[in-house]
């Protein structure tokens, strides 16, 4: 099931995107059906299927926060000079730096080298906190593309990468969550203004996705809706104002942001 | 003003605590009345002072995210090892790290050397964002104490301090919030067991709140309620099992956790 956030006439709710899309770009051929309340539980549709051209969609989840992972990818890792840690290399990225399918990246004043990540995202369905690793698909609601913008220059001058990748507008997710979906061995792609720039596949992480959520939830309490980012593979790289920028991920569909100038 | 959040019988609300303190770690001889709604806007007490050991106060603040900063008092840099850098170095804490006055620090499981750091915790009152430096003032609502809870093992494992200073529990803060403070050379102390392990004022930061407010917020919204932690001054040291550990600023008050075993 895939599962959108979207408005349409000022109104905001979580509904069931359905119909074959031909071209993972576009929205032709599907609806959505809005759902009562929130995907986090029990819920139904309600009403009758809309044109998903009529509705603007929005990030799919609304995180308290977003966790994410450096140097999962030992190509990405390589190609940036560095080791793979042992450990997973977790950060945070705050919810003021999501954005929606569609949305606008924002080039930060404080930088002038952004770049580009493409990231799956793993969407949690339920409260949970020092997960076994038999129950991670449990507390899963599915999965959506991200990319985990980051401003490299800042990256490498500031220890912590709070201002690197914390950035307003630096976490795109979406379009929608898929529900049920295997992500061992998925496809992966990034396009900067249609050239193919980051090619990899979910199987080249060094941690899985169970991995990361028992690591995780180790230390912290995941919420409904909090997201988890997993590394993006090599072909990281600059975008530049005017660029548009599109996460494709097998079995989800395609995030596509433009970057724009600060105004 | 002295804002606090507390329970009732069951039922949440902000409220402005009135009265004199004889012993900054009592709440003997002071009162709370609600308000209605939240002191982000203009704001009316309603109903009758209740006596403050009534009732079971909380966090002051619900952060969408706290945005910390290492290294920022030279004595305590130093005794770490670690040189002053010359930008603020920041980093996050999640908002399922907040706890509130007299909430229980949770020992974690992954740590076998948990540090106090006592801390001026500045509340955002509105949206903002490049705040310039003439217009600080303007988005802060006030001040509390915090403890910015650190697992130094873990913090020395993990490039990142995600884990370290993230984890559930790691970040008390209160007892309440004070509008009217200048935050510019109050005493902060931290006491374990009643005994003296931190002195500082915070005159000795070496970024002062305008500093640090101006450099987040050139990367970063902050929202009402978020929560700037400016550093902790030399002496930190570790907690264990069972420590009382008292965070006490000079003009706020006093800050009390107990440490327990993570049942």
């Amino acid at each position: 099931m895939r599962i959108a956030r979207f408005s349409l006439d000022g109104n905001v709710a979580f509904g069931v995107v359905e119909g074959d899309q031909t071209d993972p770009r576009d929205t032709e051929g599907l609806t959505v059906t809005p759902i009562d309340g929130h995907p986090f539980g029990p819920f139904q549709t309600v009403g009758t299927p809309i044109p998903l051209g009529a509705v603007r969609l929005l990030a799919p989840t609304l995180p308290s926060k977003v966790v994410a992972v450096g140097r999962n990818y030992a190509e990405h890792a390589a190609e940036l000079g560095n080791e793979v840690p042992q450990a997973p290399l977790t950060f945070l990225k705050p919810s003021t730096s999501v954005i929606g399918p569609g949305g606008e990246v924002v080039y930060p004043r404080f930088s002038a080298d952004v770049h580009h990540e493409a990231e799956l995202a793993v969407v949690i369905g339920r409260m949970c906190r020092e997960v076994p690793r038999a129950r991670v698909q449990d507390v899963i609601l599915g999965y959506t593309c991200a990319n985990d913008l980051t401003a490299r220059d800042v990256q490498r001058a500031e220890a912590q990468w709070t201002r690197a990748k914390g950035f307003d507008t630096s976490c795109p997710l979406g379009p929608w969550v898929v529900t049920d979906l295997d992500p061992a061995d998925l496809a992966i792609t990034c396009t900067v203004g249609g050239e193919l720039r980051q090619a990899g596949r979910t199987g080249q992480m060094v941690h899985s996705v169970a991995d990361l959520v028992v690591h995780i939830s180790e230390a912290m309490t995941l919420l409904p809706g909090d997201v988890i980012l997993t590394g993006t593979p090599a072909g990281v790289g600059p975008v530049t104002v005017g660029d548009e920028v599109a996460v494709t991920i097998e079995g989800i569909g395609t995030l596509t942001n433009r970057v724009v100038k600060r105004g």
